[in-house]
C-alpha cells in the first residue's frame, strides 16, 4: 500500500501497520524497541531533532525519520515521548494531521493537564493518555533497552485493547487510573521522593565535614539529588497541587517520629514501615 | 609462645599476635577476613553465641572461639563488633580481663556514650572508638567479606598507628573525628536517611493504590524502611538528640522547598543539591 493508500484508509481496529515515536529519547527509543521485540513486524517511524534521529538510526530503534506531519498522516499508533510541555504543545497541532480513528498516546510523567488538553484538542484521533512507570540515571536513545518497561507499572488513562495488549507483551504491568488520581499517586511515589532526595543532599551539604562519613544511606538516598532540573521543571509546574500535599503529609509524618523519638520505641513506625516496604515491592 | 608466658607479656607496640573479635557478625566477621587479607599472619580468636562460632568457624573469619575473659588474657588487640548496648556492657566487664597496654576498639555506629563508658572503664587497656562505615542489606557472619571495608570511611575517634595501618590496608580511608561530631554528622547521613526512609514508607502506605504505580525512585527510597528495628533501637537511645536536630533542619529545608516550589522555579535548589551529592560522592 503507498503512502497515499494508507492516508487516505481510516484507521481499523487490529493490527498497527506503522508506528510514529515523536521525542525518540530513551523512553521513545525504549518503546520503539520493546515493541519491536514484542512482535511488531511494521514500519517505526522517527520524529526528532536531526541529531536524535540519527542516534535513534543508529541504535536500530527506528526504520525511518520524518516530520509530524509527513509521520502523523500515516501512523496508526503515535506515540508522544517528549517532554511534558513539548506534549502540550504537539497535541495543540496534531489532530489535523492525522487520519480518523489513529490512536494517541503518550508517556508524560504527570497527566491531568496532558489528558484535558488532548480532550480538547483531539477530535479525528482517539487519545489515551500513559505513563511507563521506568527510567533510568541516564537519558538519550542511546541507552534505550527493550526491556525498559519489563515487570513495571505502565499507566494507561483509559482502555484501549490493542495498546494494552502490546504494553503486556513488552512485559509491563497495565494499570487504568484516572489522570487526577495518577497524579495525586505519582507525587508520593517519584515526585516525593525525588524533593526528599534534593532536600537531604542540601541538608547534609549544609554541614561541613559529613561527606567524610557518608556511608551507603547517604549515597543511596541522594541519588536522584543529581538528576537534572530539565527533566523536572514540567512535572512541577503541572503537578504541584499534589506535590504539595505530598510533601505536607511527609513532614507530618516526620514530626510524629520525632515526637516518638524522644518518648523513645520507635517499633510500632519501623513495622508498619517495613509493611508498607514490603506491600510497595508486591507485584 | 605458650598462653601463658603470652599472657605475662605486656603488649609493645609492633605488630599484633592474636587478635580477638567479640560478637562475630557481618562486621566482626569482614573485620577478621579483611584483617587476615591484609596480611595478619597470628590468630584470631572469635567470642560470640555458640551458634555464632559455629559459623564464623565455617566462613573461615575465625581461627578459634573462647569465652571473653580467656580470650581477652591472650590479645594484643580486642575488637568489639556487638550492638551498642552489648559493647557497654562489655567495656564494663572487660578492662580487669586484659594486659596492661591491650589495645581494644569497637565499631559502634554511635560514639559520645561508647568511648564515655570506655574512659570512665577501661585503665589497663587502651581504648580507641571506631566506626566503619560499611554495612550490607543483610546481616550475620556468612554474609562477612575481606572487602567490606573498601573504599568507605572508618572513622577513628583517637589516633593509633597500628590501627590506622591494619585499616587503610583493608583499602577503608581512615577518618580522625571526635565522638561528638561524629554522632552530630552521621545523625544527618546515616541516621537521617533511616528515618527518611521510614517516614516515606509509611506516608506511601497510608494512600491505598500507590504500591500500584511505585517506580525506581519509591523502591530506592523505601529500601531502608525494611530495615529491622533491632540494629536501630540502641542507636536511637544514645543518639537521640543530635537526631532530632537533624530531622529539624531536614524538615526546614522541606519547607522552604514548598515555599519555592509555589513559587515556582526549583533550579537553585536543584544545583545547590546536585553540588553537595557530587561533594559526598568525592573521596
Amino acid at each position: 500500500m503507498s503512502a497515499g493508500a494508507r492516508a487516505r484508509k481510516t484507521v481499523a481496529s487490529g493490527q498497527w501497520s506503522v508506528v510514529s515515536v515523536v521525542g525518540v529519547g530513551l523512553i521513545g527509543g525504549s518503546f520503539a524497541l520493546a515493541l519491536r521485540k514484542a512482535g511488531f513486524a511494521g514500519k517505526i517511524i522517527g520524529v526528532s531533532s536531526p541529531r536524535t534521529v540519527r542516534a535513534a538510526l543508529e541504535r536500530g530503534a527506528i526504520d525511518e525519520a520524518m516530520p509530524l506531519a509527513e509521520a502523523a498522516a500515516q501512523s496508526d499508533l503515535i506515540y508522544l515521548a517528549q517532554p511534558i510541555s513539548r506534549i502540550l504543545e504537539t497535541l495543540d497541532e496534531i489532530d489535523p494531521l492525522v487520519r480518523p480513528g489513529t490512536l494517541i498516546t503518550d508517556a508524560g510523567s504527570t497527566k491531568t493537564e496532558i489528558v484535558r488538553r488532548a480532550s480538547k484538542r483531539i477530535r479525528r484521533g482517539r487519545f489515551v493518555g500513559g505513563h511507563p512507570l521506568a527510567g533510568k540515571q541516564t537519558r538519550g536513545v542511546r541507552e534505550a533497552e527493550a526491556d525498559l518497561f519489563r515487570d513495571r507499572p505502565y499507566v494507561l488513562t483509559s482502555r484501549d485493547a490493542e495498546l494494552e495488549r502490546a504494553i503486556k507483551r513488552m512485559g509491563a504491568r497495565v494499570v487504568i487510573m484516572k489522570p487526577e488520581q495518577h497524579d495525586r499517586l505519582v507525587a508520593l511515589t517519584s515526585h516525593l521522593p525525588q524533593l526528599i532526595s534534593t532536600a537531604l543532599a542540601e541538608t547534609i551539604g549544609d554541614e561541613a565535614g559529613a561527606s567524610r562519613v557518608a556511608g551507603p544511606a547517604a549515597l543511596d538516598l541522594t541519588r536522584l539529588a543529581l538528576s537534572p532540573y530539565e527533566i523536572w521543571r514540567d512535572i512541577f509546574s503541572t503537578n504541584s497541587t499534589a506535590i504539595d500535599r505530598a510533601l505536607r503529609a511527609f513532614i507530618k509524618k516526620l514530626e510524629e517520629l520525632r515526637t516518638t523519638l524522644r518518648r523513645g520505641g520507635l517499633e510500632g513506625e519501623f513495622a508498619r514501615a517495613s509493611k508498607a516496604a514490603k506491600t510497595l515491592r508486591r507485584k
